[in-house]
């Protein structure tokens, strides 16, 4: 016997968010690669543990309270209330009395997907963010720190910001009315935040504005680059499926935006970067200097315009893209510069790219978000409530910037109050960074007892191998 | 036109075969760049190399027979006896007589995929077997033995255990009555046993146990990093796909389980072994000590996790999934230690985690096993007739056990017997290992002759490249 | 309310877009690593780099002109006229009016994805196209080359070749009728025509053919692997998805003979090149010489076999796919070859590959092609109009290899004189070439400012870091 077509929308959009969340695995990865890659070698081995002990103590962190935070019901707007340890968390469970638990911004709230299914997808977001904010504590940082503040992240900070913005009944999007559909603010600002303030507490990497300001240069552009291929890759796939459903014309059309949005962003983004350096280089240097090396920067100018976009990717002209990929480059830029400016060491750009990204993403939500939206049945109808202004002359309402303000300014202060706690406790307890010696000799033999990398080598000129 | 309900069915079920299918073509390649990472550099070209020698060689054995004897036709308990170099097998052939070619253990079998992206997926699974259980061979096994290996364990040996619990009619899974979802048994004990009859023939590694027990480090954590990302994401796919179906709301509640069940027994197995290893290391080593090299086990451990829950991944609920990945970690460390005790050299401890992980996720899967099922539409059903005892009280009944030991048994049993016999042939012909000379100074310049590696080296200090 | 068949069935088709769309990303950049892996180390970043600027360019150049030109309504053969910029391209703009935007070769056109989905799936050819051409001028091209190079070829000369083959009322394929399924004769051999005619222009490497013929090996055979792996992946959802659509039962049967031929090809194709080289080896070497370096060889022969059967994948049988993978490895051994033998420098061999295979996957096209095709519900139907001789007494009519010559001549004439003409005005204007000093000392410290590897390494030996 054949399915209805509710099981088959059913099955269709939860296919759809198993893909999304199984993609966005391999995209936190991409993220530890890149930090692998940029990090000098005798740390390349630490980045890529980190993120092992990061996957399992985050993975029990939010099983036991993560979700529960995040989408356990609509009891308040603050959290929800159930389903600890996914207790009666279950199809079977959640079936019978009809109660919708999807829980994106989509106001129709149809997506039906399988319970554990979006368990999963909102799982994998949680480990994003977690391991995206760990990515700046490269090189210095010791290894009970990633395990304490991935537990924090994970099962209790990121969670509530994705209450109050994605939940059912939450504060910021379902009573104030603040928009994210694919996180610039919840996912990326908050890693960024959690970022920056990790990296303030770890204080820079030895040798990094003492005795002078020196760039300390990653190991492997291959494997920086075999990462940022997964991160981009990632990027298509979540920023389009930030509303969680594809079934619907108005749906693949949103859907289809994201991913179009989400390349042009990135590739103007990265364009204004790379050109904006070499026009810079070609001012300052003697032509005797070598070029400087801008590698990881474009690619995290790369990434910088996908963060941007992500805020509305859905709900994007593509032309409206460009503009906001052109204007991430700029804050990007300027992140980056402020930040070695002010002495603070951020070894791959982790905060600039997401502070940067992400902040000037949730104020482009309100200027360039479309007005046609999806109804009941996925059709397109116009959505006039909260685009008083369309378009340059009928953007958004100057709520919706308020909205933005607000999403911001939540963000960030919740972030960095927590965050900022746990760090400080640590560095009060001395355990937050290697000795001085571990941070000199590499950090992959002092804390894991392994170097990365133990080559025997190939000598073309004298045919032999060296041992090296 | 629009298509019907049923086409619309089939279509999203194919898709999902053939998104499983792809994926774990790349899980394949995942345990291969685990174990070139985790060999000496002057091997990791051979490692490489040898995995596409068995796609070759793979590929056109289960094309010939493998899939045949597995799903060719329901004709008698032992072996399928059809399709062979897939002759009369596509949709047009086989639709009309509304024979129902599917062949999971989903005792509905309304799958309804399409015959070869049935046959695809199933050949992916074949080439995963064969590529797990050749990773043990790493470091000292000549071309042709991986050729051989390739064609007997891809072309008959899988196969009929395939047949005899996924097949149509097959003895163990239909007749018997045994369970095995997401492959514990037959795909991951099988590649264990495989992988331990093989590396107990070849020996062990030069300088590995004589003059005293000594490990062989591998080369590169980020290059074993890469292949670990791969096959956890294969994981996810392969256990939570067990079904081979998602229309239908018990089967997308069964997809979702398997997501989550992965995860959480994964993280819960890598997590008890990083501890348990840490805990021992501050009880026995005095301070000035380096530390264990763990990163690798850690992985493996974690990878275990998955193998023990893959069995039923889509039939247990998750507190069930932490307790089976706290086990499996300990059965992990057991065949890991107990392989080193009795001087058997496991390279990259590919026989330590398929077998310590597969056994106990045989059965674990009539200990942990929920009651409820999918029914005919995909609706839930009470499934009393397997499960007596419910629950801790209630587990499975024992003939559920009794099943499983015969699974084991038999897989073991099957499994050794052909590739013992393979291997004693190799080893009387005198074909089996490279000579010491070749292993002293690395298999790839010998076997292949070309390194792994040819690196001009940047030297930072001196500001010059120098050639290594 | 739940979704209408026509809704749901839009969104399968949709997601199945996405789905490939994503992966060929995935495809493109495997394409540059087997590159980074396979050039020397000083000019690994290089490779790397170039992707990068063209992915920002293409995206760019692309969204202009090069969706327009290919898919811009039926105004005339030639080109399309519409959607510059994507304006006026949405679902909104575009579904009222019921024209049907879809442009495989699918005669019946109901695929009826999301049009910035098609957008985004045909971007991603495009970048393919441009990128694997890019892959041949590697090791002393300048930036900026590649800059103008990936404009025109993604804004211009490859979407005017998708236009007459894959648009609306394209002369090649609505009017002549030539049949391109998966890309043989458009993507690759495209590509393989723009990398030879690049090669041509930039001359050899500085010790590729003097003061002797010697080859300029790779620096990293696990570089390439990874490259490989995404590749191979990349072709089994490109060839599998070439209908653009999996829904109806004969469509899922193209689908599945999609993935099981391009398997088979690719296998038959590597394992014959392996077994040539092999032989030709034993009669030719005396016993003390070192083998011959195959690895890249060998994975170019299974991605030759690919190709080749890229044309009509999802159109022939099985045993059909394993005589085509044969010829394309004999096809692409003999394009290797005669481009040594000529002199000219083919760093990885993309020139032969794709030439070699996609040349000949053109004229298997109407030699192989079954003659059982999808109806409007996706039903099967013999299709007798262009199929006189069917199997090998009854194969396809002569006008079919007639329209294969023509595909063939028009390719490969469009692209030569477009790229040629570039490629002449930069030479004249001295712009083509890095110079000697560079290409000598590695050509990532002078075009980039940084290497791709600053690795400080373990000496096993010793217990020390190295400083290298």
């Amino acid at each position: 016997m054949a399915a209805t077509n509710e099981q088959i929308q059913q099955a269709v959009e939860s296919f759809f968010l198993l893909f999304n969340g199984v993609i966005i695995f391999l995209m936190s990865f991409g993220y530890t690669l890149i930090e692998s890659g940029g990090v000098r070698s005798q740390n390349a081995g630490h980045s890529l543990f980190k993120t092992l002990l990061i996957l399992i103590t985050s993975a029990i962190a939010y099983w036991i309270s993560g979700y529960a935070f995040s989408f356990g019901g609509d009891a308040n707007v603050i959290l929800g209330t159930r389903f600890w340890a996914s207790e009666r968390f279950g199809a079977k469970d959640r079936y019978p009395n009809v109660e919708n638990f999807t829980s994106s911004n989509n106001i129709y709230k149809l997506n039906n997907q399988d319970p554990y299914i979006h368990y999963f997808y909102h799982y994998m977001l949680a480990f994003l963010v977690t391991n995206i904010a760990a990515s700046s504590f490269a090189e210095r940082c010791r290894v009970p720190v990633y395990v304490l503040f991935s537990i924090i992240m994970s099962g209790f900070v990121y969670p509530f910001l994705a209450h109050w913005m994605w939940g059912t009944n939450g504060w910021l999007g379902a009573v104030v009315g603040a928009r994210d559909y694919g996180g610039s603010a919840i996912i990326f600002l908050t890693a960024g935040v959690a970022a920056l303030i990790g990296t303030i507490f770890l204080g820079p990497r030895f040798g990094r504005f003492e005795p002078r300001t020196l760039p300390l240069f990653g190991h492997s552009i291959p494997v920086t680059s075999v990462g940022a291929i997964l991160v981009a890759f990632g990027f298509f796939v979540l920023n389009s499926g930030a509303d969680h459903r594809i079934t619907g014309r108005a749906y693949g059309d949103r859907v289809g935006h994201g991913l179009v949005n989400t390349l042009l962003s990135g590739a103007t983004s990265g364009g204004t970067y790379y050109l904006l350096q070499r026009i810079i280089e070609n001012i300052q240097s003697s032509p005797k200097h070598l070029k400087r090396r801008v590698f990881l920067s474009t690619v995290n100018s790369i990434l910088a315009g996908m963060v941007a976009v992500a805020g509305g990717a859905v709900a994007y002209n593509p032309w409206s893209a460009v503009i906001i990929g052109f204007i991430a480059a700029l804050s990007f830029l300027l992140w980056s510069k402020l930040l070695i400016k002010i002495q603070i060491d951020d070894p791959v750009e982790t905060a600039a790219v997401h502070i940067g990204g992400g902040l000037w993403g949730i104020f482009a939500v309100p200027i360039f978000r479309r007005t046609i939206g999806p109804n009941v049945n996925g059709e397109f109808v116009e959505d006039v409530f909260n685009s008083i202004i369309y378009r340059f002359g009928y953007g958004e309402s100057w709520r919706g910037l308020l909205n933005s303000l607000c999403t911001a300014a939540v963000v960030m202060a919740w972030t960095a109050f927590f965050i900022g706690l746990l760090f400080l406790l640590l560095k009060l307890l001395n355990l937050l960074k290697v000795s001085k010696e571990e941070e000199l000799r590499g950090i992959d033999l002092f804390q894991h007892g392994e170097p990365a990398y133990a080559l025997r080598i190939y000598c073309a000129a004298c045919g032999e191998q060296l041992q090296g």
